[in-house]
C-alpha cells in the first residue's frame, strides 16, 4: 500500500533502467529517495567525492550501489544528473565523458543556467544528449541525512535544452520530474538565470547580507540581535544559513542577471528611503498595500502555506 | 483542567482587576485571549474605533465589554494598553487622559518607543504611572480573528520606562507579561528603537523593496514570479504581507534609527557587489560561512524552530 505522503502509487515500469546521482547533497539525496518510493529507475547509483557522505548514503541505504569513483557510477546509466555546486559541473563532465553510455540523457540540478551549459557542452560526445534542468526546490539545510523524498512535490523543475536538443529526450527528462512529483516548465536558459536572479539570487544576496549587517554592528550586541529577532529578522537567518559553497558557485556563474537585478533593488531601495526621510506616509502605505497581493498569488499557486508565520508557534519551538 | 498550551494554569488572584485593550487587531486580541485563559485580570474591556472590529470582537467573545466610546473603556479600569497603530498612541492618549483612574498604569505595545513617549506623554495627569513596552512578536496577519493566547509564549517583552518611572509600576508591568508567557527586558527607548532597526524594521524594509521591485520588473512576468518563488522570494512576502499601516508609522516614527541602519546595510551590500563583481569566492564563501552561525544562536534561543524550510513540506501548503 502506497505511503500517504501526496506522491501517489508507484509506476508499474521504471521510465530509466540506471540512475546515477553525481553528488549526495540535499538535493541528490532527495532525488535517490523518490526514485526508489516512486520507481522511478531500476537501480540507483549514488556517487560522491566526499567519504563520509559516502558512508552516509550507504548508512542510509539510499542507494543500491555507492561509487567512489566516477566511471564506476556512470558505467551502463541511462540517465546521470549532476547534483553537484555549479563550480564543479565542467569539471565533472569531463571526467565522466569518456564513460557515458551512447544513447544515455545526461541532466544537472544547478540553479544557473547558462554557465552551466558553456561549461558542460564542450565536454560532451555527440551520442549523449544533455538536458539542463533546475528543480526550484530546497531547504537551508544540506548533506544526504537532510534530503526527503516530497522535496520536489507540487515545486516546479525548469528544464532548459539549448537550441537542437533532441525533443524526446526532453520529454523522458520531463517525465523523469513529474514522477518525482514536480511540475515542469521549458524555458530559455538566459530567461532562466533572470527569472531566478529575482525569485531567489537576489534574496539570497541580501538575507545574507543583512544578516551579516547585523553581526558586525557596534552599537547592539549579538545577544540582542538573536533575542529579538522574532521581529522579522529570523526569517532572513534561514535563508542566510544556506550552504556557502552552493550559493558562492551561484554568485560567481550568474553575476550579469544578478548584478542588473541588485541594481533595480538598489535603485528601489533609494526611492524608499527618500520616502522615509520626507515623511511621505502615503507613498509608504500605497507600496506596503501592494506587495502583500503577491504573497495572495503564491499561496493560490499552492508554493506557499497560507497559516500564519509559516505555522510555527511558539510552543513548537 | 488547564489546556497544555505551554502557557501553564491560571493565576489564583488575577493581576489586575480591570484590563482595558484600545485596538483589537492582532496584539490587543491575542492580550485578549492569554488574559482570560490565565486569568491576569478580573474583567477585560475591548475598545476599537471600527465597527466591524468591535462586531467581530463580540461575535469571538473575546472580551467582557466591547465599547466604542474610549472614555467609557477606560472608565475604572486599573491598566490601559493602548494596541492601535503607532501614529495613533498621541490622539489616544489625548483623548483618554482625563478619564484615567488614578494610580492606574497605561502602556501600550508599539513597535517604537522614543516616539510614543514624546507623544503620549504631554497629555497624561501625574496620577497616572505610564509604563511603555513592546512585544517582539507577531505574524503578518492583521485583525481579531488572526490573534491567538499563545503569542507572546517564549517571546520577549521589551518595558522602556523613561527615566522617574514609579519602579513599582514597572514590576507590575513586567509580572503582567510574565504571566501572558513572555521573558521581559528592561531597556532604554532609544536603544530599543536601535535593535528594533535591524531585528525587525529594516529587514521589513528590504522585504517590502524586493516584493516591490519583483512586481515592477518588465523581463520577468508576475506570473513567473510566483512560481518559482520557492527559491527563496516566498519567505520575503510573508513578511511584505504585515499591515501596510502599523509598518507605515513605524518607518514614519523612527526614521533615525531606520536609516541609520539602512546605511550600514547599504555600504556591506557594495561590498558584496564588489565581490561578485571582482569574482572574489573566498569573501563569499567567508561572509555566507559566517552567517550561519547567527541563525544557530536564535535556535538555542529558543526563538525559531530548528524544523529545516520552518517545518513547511510541500504536502502541506
Amino acid at each position: 500500500m502506497p505511503v500517504p505522503d501526496g506522491l501517489g502509487a508507484q509506476l508499474r515500469e521504471p521510465l530509466f533502467d540506471r540512475i546515477a546521482l553525481i553528488g549526495m547533497g540535499l538535493i541528490g539525496s532527495s532525488l535517490a529517495r523518490v526514485c526508489r518510493r516512486k520507481g522511478l529507475a531500476r537501480e540507483i547509483i549514488a556517487a560522491d567525492s566526499s567519504a563520509q557522505v559516502r558512508a552516509e548514503v550507504g548508512g542510509l541505504g539510499l542507494a543500491d550501489q555507492v561509487a567512489e569513483k566516477l566511471a564506476t557510477a556512470v558505467e551502463g546509466a541511462d540517465l546521470v544528473i549532476l547534483c553537484v555546486p555549479v563550480g564543479a559541473m565542467g569539471p565533472v563532465a569531463q571526467e565522466i565523458a569518456p564513460y557515458l553510455l551512447p544513447g544515455a540523457i545526461l541532466s544537472d540540478v544547478g540553479s544557473v543556467k547558462t554557465a552551466i551549459i558553456k561549461a558542460v557542452t564542450p565536454h560532451l560526445p555527440g551520442t549523449v544528449d544533455f538536458v539542463p534542468a533546475h528543480p526550484v526546490a530546497g531547504t537551508e539545510q544540506s548533506g544526504p541525512a537532510a534530503g526527503f523524498a516530497t522535496l520536489f512535490l507540487n515545486r516546479w523543475s525548469i528544464v532548459t535544452p539549448p537550441a537542437g536538443t533532441n525533443p524526446q529526450a526532453v520529454a523522458r527528462l520531463a517525465s523523469f520530474w513529474q514522477g518525482a512529483g514536480a511540475n515542469v516548465e521549458v524555458m530559455d536558459a538566459a530567461h532562466h538565470d533572470l527569472v531566478l536572479a529575482i525569485t531567489s539570487h537576489v534574496p539570497h544576496l541580501i538575507a545574507y547580507n543583512i544578516v551579516g549587517t547585523a553581526a558586525d554592528l557596534e552599537q547592539v550586541t549579538q545577544l540582542e540581535v538573536i533575542k529579538f529577532s522574532a521581529g522579522g529578522f529570523r526569517d532572513f537567518t534561514r535563508i542566510a544559513a544556506s550552504d556557502p559553497v552552493m550559493w558562492r558557485d551561484i554568485f560567481l556563474n550568474n553575476k550579469e542577471a544578478v548584478l542588473e537585478t541588485l541594481g533595480r533593488f538598489n535603485e528601489d531601495l533609494s526611492a524608499l528611503q527618500r520616502m522615509i526621510r520626507n515623511g511621505d506616509g502615503k507613498a509608504l502605505f500605497d507600496l506596503f498595500t501592494r506587495t502583500r497581493t503577491i504573497r495572495r498569488g503564491i499561496i493560490e499557486q499552492g508554493q506557499e502555506t497560507s497559516a500564519p508565520d509559516f505555522g510555527r508557534r511558539a510552543g513548537e519551538t
